[in-house]
């Protein structure tokens, strides 16, 4: 089997799960972490190498307050939940700003090594994709082959599926030059309620791709 | 019934059409010139304001120089069929490479009307994403809001919906900027043998997504 190097995750439908269950949009959250650790496990079962959680952007800030802050403190804890597992960990964001998260100021600068370190994983925290290629306009000149160096998300390396959950069909900022050719996944259930078949289904329709780069 | 401002359109399979009919690959491209126009009338028909088509790339130089030559030929075609309706058409591409086709450069300098110019036509032409990020590296400042109009492709507008023929779930390098907020549909079927079915389920389809933005 073709197993992606690196995997995109879009965790949405959080707010969705929790109005179908009855509970206020902000309470979806938390129940978006479980799954996040699961998915990790089940990553370094199948041999990925990397894995990049779409978390907090800069786009969500204009949501209302009460969800902000819980969208917020759901990504200091998914980060600190993957921390205690084996994985090499790195948070990518705006960290300039306000909204940024003072509890994950330690793993905005390298990446991390944590247990047995089996897996990189990156967490886009206050990401914003222009955020992401502002950091272009900086570089004196930037050749073809460098221009993914200069990207703010240097550090994350090309997306090779991304798997979004909660039915919806885009991308939403998430890494644009990373994942020019990424294999686009979608699950239909919200995030809160997932299941490792569902990863499974992803990896085997992946496997059917035939990936030409163009060529 | 929301129909798209701008829709994107990646015309894939016209290699694998015209294998499963027992022809060389490099015939398929011909195939694919009539349904373009088919598909822009349908646009207008339905009030789209700007269609912009995914013509040859910059990553399609790997293949066999017979197909090169062939996709080169049909993106010349194409362009001068589409001169033919009612549309301001702007090719948009990496003119100074040697790919570029002459024919076209009268197309690139700015968007010019035929007819009674009814709606906006963007045909990549020799088009590659790092192409056109790279020019944000040339620009001196570039603000969060100013970004897009640093890009080759300045003029080209944010894309709503991306139409995928040929069953690929991927971008494949398209307008990576514009696309980042685009629903994404894909069409199992090849290219050419589009059918307007196609068309107007994709719009029924992106009818019933719900547009947030981040929000």
């Amino acid at each position: 089997m073709r197993v992606p190097d690196h995997i995109g995750i879009i965790p949405d439908g959080n707010r969705r799960w929790a109005e179908s269950k009855g509970l206020s949009k902000e309470q979806g959250y938390t129940h978006g972490l479980s799954p996040g650790v699961k998915l990790l496990r089940l990553c370094k079962e199948v041999g990925v190498n990397e894995v990049t959680y779409y978390g907090f952007t800069t786009d969500n800030t204009e949501r209302p307050p009460k969800q902000i802050t819980a969208f917020r403190q759901a990504c200091v804890d998914a980060v600190e939940m993957l921390a205690n597992e084996d994985a090499s960990l790195l948070v990518i964001g705006d960290r300039q700003a306000d909204e940024f998260p003072d509890e994950l100021e330690s793993y905005t600068e390298e990446r991390q090594p944590f247990g047995n370190n089996e897996i990189k994983v990156n967490f886009l925290v206050n990401y914003g994709w222009k955020w992401d290629l502002n950091s272009l306009s900086q570089a004196d000149e930037v050749s073809r082959r460098k221009l993914k160096n200069q990207l703010n998300s240097n550090q994350v390396s090309q997306v090779d599926l991304v798997i979004r959950w909660g039915n919806r069909r885009r991308l939403s900022g998430f890494l644009p030059v990373q994942s020019v050719y990424a294999d686009f996944y979608v699950v239909d259930e919200y995030w809160p309620d997932f299941e490792p078949e569902q990863f499974y289904e992803a990896l085997e329709w992946y496997d059917k791709q035939d990936i030409t780069y163009g060529g």
